[in-house]
């Protein structure tokens, strides 16, 4: 195999610790598998504020371009949140998945078996739960303009946000959709408020013709969002693939991934087009934000950094085996009984960072 | 006290059902209490499309003007999704909330201890809870322009819709959360998206100010919406008063309440302004919405329709007494064991909508 380009970009907050536990796994791989990366490491959010005084350099985004995959911690520390708008460290992974095109987020929402208890829902309510959310990422809300706050004349100030979609950004995302559903359990849930907004009508109608094109053997069923807020609290298990816009996938995805008790065990990938050299920009993450009431404690779970390593093994490098042993290894380390602060129960082992990344490292 | 003027809106769906068992309501009151209102009733929703093929008339508009207080069913028949965005049954709702000013909608997330078995959420996460949102409902993306779809030269559409606050929208919804909080636990927490929305950033801004110069003595707290709806599957009990805009408060009010275990028995207030003639325009509704797939089957709760007309008889009306009284016969009638089907627990019994009604009637 040729050598792969891994670009490690720790952030602010809890990012850089849990990012040094996949330094061990980086390391054993090299030893024990003889698998080398060219690894380059930066700093973005916070840390990039305060060494260069802006969030992400441009230099930044051109070794994420030519990267064959970016692992990205999180970003959001809000000791930087005086800066200004343009300044805030949250402006490195909008930027990033901007530059890159990386449109398509792929959020698992999934229990674990050993951490049923460590949910606040039932049980029976969550135990096997397994969705994904795709979530669009370039588009909506985040990204369109106008934009602003002005200033009246009569001296009141007025906040805008404008959100657009388009047939084909709309098309792609939902192409993904189906795509994975096809390879999980055949449906796709598309949510929107068409009830009150006509770019919800849009996606809504996108996504209905494109289905009966090409994707009719996926079963597809369309939602209002609201709906499907109370529908994740009532019967989660109902989905499997669930299809949104930017804004609505931010809080339903973290919605759905509190509802697993599993908020620092779950990772995501963020990809964007293949290219015409084929390569895919992928940047894979932690769903769990930097947690800045708990970073520099040591205590963060390292598990969610840990798995979206594995996924970036899987999904860019093609190391399938390696995947497999990384997640397996999570697995037995939980089923021994070590737990970190987020998901710990009654009787358990409370262990920190270091200690459940080393634990995982030797189950390797 | 002089006649007031009530008029009820039942709407589509489950609507005109679960307003029957008001009718129940109504006339106790006016047979053991001597109570009689004014008290006209006209179609709206899927119901006024079938008779006049608009969602609401203007005349109906004048009439919700004119009247004391509105008391409203659901609308949202999706039979008419087809009839175009204009005359969707929603606009309705929407038509009054914005012609009626009606900016601040109070909707209750509170467990019944009846019913603490019924949420997916464990019993000691949610046992008496008690969370008030608040929501803007005049403003945000509901309302602001540019918006629609367009066709783009290429052949592509767009949607477009558009996000506005302005200060002054702002601190007024943010000031009926302050007087709310003072009068429950003294805590609000503002929600919004200022990492990513600039109307997000003067939300926060303008609410931080207002607290500053007439509300410091109520502790005020920020969380992003994305945060939030993680922290009420998380730890809804954290929160007192939330505040926020129209488009988050519309999936984390439903949210809320699905937590509950109780989203049938909620009701709802929009409140406008206090107007020049001392009157303040008032809607009540259920939270629930117009739930097609179990219209018409007799076996919809009445009860979050009762407790919106009770609430109705509380705020606007200042009969404490008759508002007290159905209260605690809902309270009592739970504690017999009657339940509908959206809150039956084992063993209990399994009723239909009017049986419900009866026996609310019966305990008051
Ligand atoms: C950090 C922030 C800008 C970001 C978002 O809102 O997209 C985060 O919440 C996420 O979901 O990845
Ligand atoms: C019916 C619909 C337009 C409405 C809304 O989105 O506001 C409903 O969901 C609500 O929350 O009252």
């Amino acid at each position: 195999m040729s050598t792969k380009k891994l670009l490690i970009l720790p952030g602010d907050g809890i990012g850089p610790e849990v990012m040094r536990e996949v330094a061990r796994v980086t390391a054993w791989l090299s030893r024990k598998r003889n698998i080398a990366f060219e690894i380059d490491e930066d700093l973005v959010g916070g840390a990039s504020l305060a060494e260069y005084g802006v969030p992400i350099r441009d230099e930044v985004v051109e070794k994420a371009r030519a990267a064959d995959a970016v692992l990205f911690g999180s970003v959001g520390d809000p000791a930087w949140s005086h800066v200004g708008f343009d300044k805030r460290p949250e402006v490195a992974i909008l930027k990033l998945r901007q530059e890159l095109g990386l449109f398509a987020n792929l959020r698992p929402a999934k229990v674990f078996d050993a951490l049923v208890d460590a949910s606040t829902l039932k049980s029976d309510v969550i135990k096997g739960l397994d969705i994904m959310i795709v979530r669009e990422t370039v588009g909506g809300i985040y990204f369109g303009e106008p934009r602003g706050i002005e200033t009246l004349p009569n001296g009141e100030k007025r906040g805008i946000n404008t959100e657009v979609y388009t047939t084909s950004e709309i098309e792609r995302v939902a192409r993904v959709a189906f795509d994975l559903a096809r390879k999980r359990n055949n449906s796709v849930c598309s949510v929107e408020k068409c009830n009150v907004m006509e770019s919800g009508l849009l996606w809504k109608e996108v996504v209905t013709d494109l289905h009966a094109r090409e994707y009719s053997d996926v079963k597809l069923s369309h939602m209002l969002a609201d709906n499907c807020a109370m529908q994740l609290v009532r019967n989660p298990a109902q989905f499997d693939v669930i299809v949104t816009g930017n804004l609505f996938g931010d809080l339903l995805s973290d919605l759905a991934s509190m509802l697993t008790g599993s908020l620092g065990m779950l990772p995501s990938a963020t990809l964007g087009a293949v290219q015409e050299d084929g390569r895919r920009p992928a940047l894979y993450e932690p769903i769990h934000g930097s947690a800045p009431d708990i970073a520099g404690q040591g205590i963060a779970n390292p598990i969610a950094q840990i798995l979206s390593f594995a996924m970036l093994l899987r999904y860019s490098f093609d190391l399938q085996a390696e995947a497999d042993m990384i997640e397996a290894a999570v697995a037995a380390v939980l089923a021994t009984g070590l737990r970190t602060a987020d998901i710990m129960s009654p009787g358990l082992a409370r262990v920190g960072t270091d200690v459940m990344g080393e634990a995982i490292v030797r189950e390797l």
